[in-house]
């Protein structure tokens, strides 16, 4: 049945095209998030927010379509799992995004205050920074497959470890002068986005997984 | 094919009940959580700690589990819907786990010190039961899909909102005489309570989905 499996090769493209196109969308998010809230610019934080929308509703879409081939193709295991692995996928990347969109509302909230002490403008950066190019190399690993470049996303991640901790020890440092409410925002910032590339390395991981049938 | 109907139906049944095994695991290991950092009891925040790994283990399982019987059975549209819903459900459950983890490692880390100021005892208090009540309600929700208890465990969780909002209140609030390093726990100890009953209201408008074809 060459034509059938030609259709069914086009599904699963599509739903590999989809995913990069959600990692270019969380990676436009993550980046201007992080400006939003370095230049505590409320016109790129409202956008953030409501990009996050568009990022649920095309994974929405997604899951929809997956479910739609799984029930119409009854694919083999290795398809089926390819299949599954993208559902997940699909969900860290909806993730991602929602960690942008807390970003963003930091902005918002802070508004016309900044979140951002002086002294942790070139962390947070840093911070903003290893974020994109942590999702930038996962959107490489999802189109290639590349098994060496899934290990160097968890790599990278240890650097984003590296500058949550780094940014905790400034909070908790006797030299702090911005009080517990600057203190906060600045905590929860850091989780979001450790959390943002623990998601990144979760997708590297599960095309390493697929790849080679073995966890990292 | 009523014989092999039937085997499906047990594979069925056989997900559901470990989604429930997983969901009491959950509601011990956060009330034991609680009952750790409450008491800063070591040997119980290690017990939790121990205990997410054996819920990751079980996660791992049911999802192969699951996997197999989508490739096995080909079910019809129905039956796919529910059994993709199952791999999301422990997904969440998962990280209910991991929520229970991290407020057990805030016991472990600040040992054999408190995590928690006398005037903070009864909040986390009541945020440790009401996570608890929610997810006993979800696991109530998956065993007997009843859809009007889906919609109690949203309201539920704005009860959990209430209390963080509290408990960030308290942080920021003048009198607030216990340091920055001790608000950061606190910070991302209620983060920790309310992602854990975010989850729960995710399974529970899974289920809710699944029976009535609409989110709530």
């Amino acid at each position: 049945m060459p034509l059938i499996r030609s259709v069914f090769q086009d599904e699963l493209d599509g739903v590999s095209q989809t995913l990069l196109d959600l990692t270019a969308m969380v990676c436009t998010a993550i980046s201007e998030a992080t400006t939003s809230v370095l230049n505590r610019d409320l016109t790129i934080a409202e956008k953030v927010i409501e990009t996050d929308d568009r990022i649920d509703d095309m994974q929405h879409e997604l899951d929809g379509r997956i479910i739609t081939i799984i029930a119409r193709q009854q694919p083999v295991a290795t398809d089926l799992r390819a299949l599954v692995t993208a559902l997940r996928m699909s969900a860290d990347l909806e993730r991602m995004g929602d960690m942008a969109h807390h970003v963003a509302k930091i902005t918002r909230m802070r508004h016309p205050e900044t979140a951002i002490p002086t002294e942790l403008i070139a962390l947070i950066k840093n911070m903003g920074e290893t974020a994109l190019a942590i999702a930038t190399k996962m959107g490489q690993v999802i189109a290639t497959r590349n098994v060496d470049l899934a290990l160097e996303v968890e790599r990278d991640d240890d650097e984003m470890d590296q500058l949550h901790r780094q940014l905790i020890s400034t909070l908790i440092a006797p030299q702090w002068s911005h009080g517990v409410e600057s203190a906060i925002d600045l905590t929860l910032l850091g989780r979001y986005y450790e959390r943002f590339a623990d998601h990144a390395v979760s997708v590297s991981r599960r095309v390493h997984f697929l790849v080679t049938g073995n966890y990292s």
